[in-house]
C-alpha cells in the first residue's frame, strides 16, 4: 500500500494530476475551496476533506496547486493552514506558479516548523496531464527532492528536472518558460495578421512553418488556436496569463533587468483584462492592437 | 545533359546552392560582383562570366541571390542587366529576401520583355544548403513554378512550398518567417538574462527547454549561440538582419498593420548597427539593453 497523500487545488490542471495519483495507487485526501470540484475525485475513491487543517492532520505528504501567491500563502500560513497542522517531518510539494521570493519565504516558514517545502512547478496543459506527459521542475533540500521525485512521476511527470538546492530556481525557470510561450504567441499573432493583411492565407503559411522552422507543440497548438480565434472556452485564461507575466516582471525588477518584450506582452494582456476579457484564452492578446 | 543555368550571387548561401547545381549535373555559368568569390565554383567546373550581360546571353534559366532590393533591381533593370540580355522566354528564379512590392514590379518588367520572374525565397543557413535541407517558398505564374521546381530541388531544396499565382506571396511568407526567428531570438535573450541575473544556470535551463517546450532547430541552435555569446564570425550578420526587419516593417506599413514586437526588434538592431556592430551575428541584439 502506498502512502496517503493530501491534494489541495482541483482546478483544470490539479484535477487530472490528482486522478493520476489515485490511479497510481495512492490513497488520496483532497481539498478544494469550491467543494463541487471534488466530485470527480470522490467518484474515483478519494476522501474529501472539509478543511486544509483536517487534510493536513492525516498526511505526511501534501501536493498543492493553487491560483496565486496569495492563495498559496493562505493554505500554508493562514489559520487552519498546513504550517499549523501538518505532522513534523511532513513534505509539502508546491506545484503553483509563484514568485521565487514567495517560495523562499515559504521554505523558511516550513523549516521553522520542521516541515519540508519543495518548489515543483509544472509545465503542461490539462491534456498533457491526462496522458502523463507533464514536465516538472524542482528545487529545494536534497532529501525533499529525493522524496518527491517518484511521487511526481506517478502524478503524470514524464520528466522531473532537478535544479538543486536553491529554492528559488524552479519557480524562476517556470517563469522563464511561461514568458517564452507568451513571446511565441505574440510572434504568431503578428505574423498571422501580416500574412492576412497582405492577402496571404495564414493557414497555409502556418502549415508550412509548423512542418519546418517551428515544428514543435507550442507553435503547432497555439498557431491553430490563434488562426481559428478559438479563445473560448479558455484552456488557460487571460487572467492567469496576466498573473504570470506580472510575476515575470516582478522577478525582472528584483533581478534589476529590463525585459522589453515581457513589458509589451504585459501591456496588451492588461488592456484586455481591463476590457473585461479576463476569461478568454490568453493567446488572444497576440491579435490585439494591430 | 541538363540545361545550362546562370547563377548570380555567390555569397555564403549562394555558393553552396550553386555547388549543389553543379553536383546535380547542370552546366553552370556564374557571376559575382566580387570576382574572387567565383573561385570555388570555377574549381568545380563552372564557367565564370565577367558580366551579367554575358551570362544572360547564354542562359534560359537564371537563379539570383543578392543582398537587397537595390542589388536585385540593378542586375535586372541596370544597363547590361537581365532584362536587356536574357533570350525571350527565359526564366529568372529570384531567391533574394526582398519586399513583396519589388517582386511585383520585377514580375511586371520581366513580363514586358517576355521573360518569366519567379519569387523563390529560401529558408536555411549555409550548413543546411550543404546537406540539401533548404526550404523554398515559391509564387508566380504556374508555368514558371512548374519549370523551377525540379531545379530548386536539385539545388538543395528538401521542400518547395507552392503559394500559387500571387507574385507577392512568397516574399511575404519569407518576411513572416524571418520575423518569427528574430522574435524567438529576443525571447531567448531575455530569458537567459533573467535566469542569469536570478542566479540560475541558463545552460541547464535551455538544455531542458530544447528537450521539452522548444525542441526545434531554431531554438536549439540559437540558444547555444546566445548562451555562449558566439557572435563572431556571424552566420547571419546584424546588417542583414536589420535589412530584413526593415522590410518586415515596410510591409506592415503598406498592409496598414501595427507590429509592436517587430518595432522593438528593429529598435534594438538599429542601435547596434549605429554602434558599429553591423558585422556580428544578428542574434546579439537579443542581449542588448537589459
Amino acid at each position: 500500500m502506498k502512502q496517503k497523500i493530501g491534494f489541495i487545488g482541483l482546478g483544470s490542471l490539479g484535477t487530472p494530476i490528482a486522478l493520476n495519483l489515485l490511479e497510481s495507487g495512492y490513497p488520496l485526501v483532497v481539498y478544494n475551496r469550491t467543494l463541487s470540484k471534488t466530485a470527480p475525485l470522490k467518484e474515483k475513491g478519494a476522501e474529501v476533506s472539509q478543511s486544509v487543517a483536517a487534510l493536513a492532520a492525516q498526511c505526511e505528504v501534501v501536493l498543492s496547486i493553487v491560483s496565486d501567491d496569495k492563495a498559496l500563502r493562505l493554505i500554508c500560513e493562514g489559520e487552519g493552514g498546513l504550517l499549523s497542522h501538518l505532522p513534523k517531518g511532513s513534505l509539502h510539494i508546491s506545484l503553483s506558479t509563484i514568485l521565487p521570493r514567495t517560495a523562499e519565504d515559504l521554505a523558511a516558514s516550513h523549516g521553522e516548523k520542521k516541515l519540508q517545502y519543495l518548489a515543483a512547478p509544472v509545465f503542461g496543459r490539462p491534456e498533457a496531464a491526462v496522458v502523463r506527459k507533464l514536465n516538472y521542475v524542482i528545487s529545494g533540500e536534497g532529501s525533499a527532492r529525493t522524496r518527491a521525485t517518484p511521487i511526481l512521476k506517478d502524478s503524470g511527470g514524464m520528466n522531473v528536472f532537478d535544479y538543486g538546492d536553491m529554492i528559488t530556481a524552479a519557480n524562476t525557470v517556470k517563469l522563464c518558460g511561461n514568458f517564452l510561450i507568451a513571446s511565441a504567441l505574440e510572434a504568431i499573432g503578428e505574423s498571422i495578421q501580416l500574412a492576412r493583411k497582405s492577402g496571404i492565407d495564414p493557414h497555409q503559411m502556418w502549415g508550412m512553418f509548423t512542418q519546418t522552422l517551428f515544428n514543435n507543440p507550442v507553435y503547432a497548438g497555439y498557431s491553430q488556436i490563434i488562426l481559428k480565434e478559438q479563445f473560448e472556452p479558455a484552456a488557460f485564461s487571460m487572467k492567469l496569463g496576466l498573473k504570470d507575466i506580472n510575476l515575470v516582471l516582478q522577478q525582472a525588477t528584483s533581478a534589476d533587468q529590463n525585459m522589453p518584450l515581457a513589458s509589451l506582452i504585459h501591456q496588451k494582456m492588461d488592456q484586455l483584462v481591463r476590457d473585461g476579457k479576463e476569461n478568454i484564452d490568453w493567446a488572444a492578446f497576440s491579435l490585439e492592437g494591430s
